[in-house]
């Protein structure tokens, strides 16, 4: 029989000192924990500056890959808080990392079902996209004889969170996959919804990712949160043992398990998607180390 | 230990006797099995002629929802057969007839992801429908405070296949499956691809049913093949026991699990989907009575 899973510890005076002295990078989400939609949670930029002044490294882990990291870069800078293109791992450049470090084949071509990071990330990898924003306008002709025609060059097929979903992008996509010999599938991410607004969420990368899966009957690799793809390219870059860095995020099955599944301290923060109410359910069995109700407690807690 | 599973045997001279003397009606797939997008199969519309001519009742179960029973008669007769409305079974009407024998409240609204046909379904069922093709230009807002609204009256999402599938709709949708209490998820069926035209082949209902799950984390209930729910129906109108029922189909995971799982003889055609090769791979488990080229071999094994 196994032992009953440790329910997370609320973070309070008693136990911050033990998890702060113990970390020597603090990983964040962005959505849901740095900002909501395109407005800052309250204290943060001060939390990070005080976090940076203690000597701990920052890195910022995002699965939204509509934006590429000079793109994320800009909007950091927009919010007042000042964080370099290499502070930031979206899943957009893992995308363009997965197929560098995987010795994907300069000639072939890469088609994009997905936003303009993914397709700037691939560009600065030395790889040439197609599809994205471009194919969010076109229509597909069902009419007899009329023969839908894709590029036998694409090996990969890489599928982000679209906004511009349509027809023509599946089709497209799914023949890739179908026709063209060894074309890999890949996901920035599952999430089935993200905040797309600061009022609502919206279908995420999960529902694109499914569609293709959907009409392809193959399984995607997933290169964002919760694979470890990232975090094996943070080890290698801040060369920090896994066992000396916290997880920031505010989802279970993302952020916190990717934490987990690469052996990282992880707290919940309440200002996103999960409420106590869910982090408390008997049904849930993820449970990060810590929780709190947003990043600006571990000032508040440790500060001046 | 199990036996082996028995192999499907070659429709020839020497079975066919007993197969076309146990059947009373012969339930027909239609894309593949009687015509190809818009050309019919040779020898199709003798061979329904004679079948008639012998006695035997014809059904036509299509998971295609694009259309309704009275657009698919009028397009069996632009190809020269003549085919009453209640002898076609399609997954649009499957899907209001479920709501009809579940007792859906006339006063709650459905939403449509897919064709015209499901609306019309749903429309002589009595029911109020919303989207389908109308939602197929509308744009979403992703804006600051802009609030996507949807009917709170929603009881229903009906999810098909849909050639002008967007984020408009997915968001819809979403929001009446994970706001609206007890709203019904419905998929026509789970198709990966259909011959949306006659060279190619799209992707399905599988496709967009699968964006759905993936955005709303359920899983729907489906009525087209390979679900029985039609065949209950069949069984009500024809009062004709399945043992003396054979299905003829192209595709093995949907027309001949669909026969099988209701009782009913099946005969694989290879005139659609399936190759002789992909039935007799080791791989496949899913095994008919029998199997030939076309449906016109009825006819020429056993005619005048």
């Amino acid at each position: 029989m196994n032992t009953a899973k440790r329910a997370a510890q609320l973070l309070s005076t008693q136990n911050i000192r033990s998890l702060f002295d113990s970390v020597e990078a603090f990983l964040f989400d962005c959505d849901g924990v740095i900002w909501k939609g395109d407005k800052l949670i309250d204290g943060v930029s001060d939390t990070l500056d005080w976090l940076r002044s203690k000597g701990k490294k920052l890195v910022f882990v995002t699965n939204n890959s509509l934006k590429s990291r000079i793109q994320y870069a800009k909007k950091f800078h927009s919010l007042g808080i000042s964080v370099a293109e290499d502070e930031i791992f979206s899943s957009s450049f893992a995308a363009a990392m997965y197929l560098k470090v995987n010795n994907f084949p300069q000639e072939k071509k890469v088609y994009v079902i997905g936003g303009e990071g993914i397709l700037e990330e691939l560009q600065i990898a030395g790889f040439t996209g197609l599809g994205g924003p471009e194919d969010g306008e076109k229509r597909v002709e069902l009419k007899p004889n009329s023969l839908f025609e894709h590029d036998k060059s694409v090996g990969a097929v890489v599928v982000g969170i679209d906004p511009h979903i349509n027809y023509y992008k599946l089709q497209y996509g799914t023949l890739c996959i179908r026709e063209n010999p060894g074309c890999l599938f890949i996901a920035t991410n599952r999430d089935a919804v993200g905040h797309m607004t600061d009022l609502q969420e919206w279908p995420g990368a999960g529902s694109m990712v499914a569609a293709m899966c959907g009409s392809t009957e193959r399984e995607p690799i997933v290169v964002g949160k919760p694979s470890t793809f990232m975090m094996d390219f943070l080890l290698e870059k801040f060369h920090i043992n896994t066992s000396k860095m916290c997880m920031v995020g505010d989802r279970l099955d993302t952020d916190i398990l990717f934490g987990q599944n690469a052996g990282c301290k992880t707290l919940l923060v309440l200002s996103g998607v999960t409420t106590q109410t869910t982090l408390q359910d008997p049904s849930n069995n993820v449970q990060p180390d810590y929780y709190t109700s947003q990043v600006s407690d571990l000032l508040r807690l440790l500060g001046p």
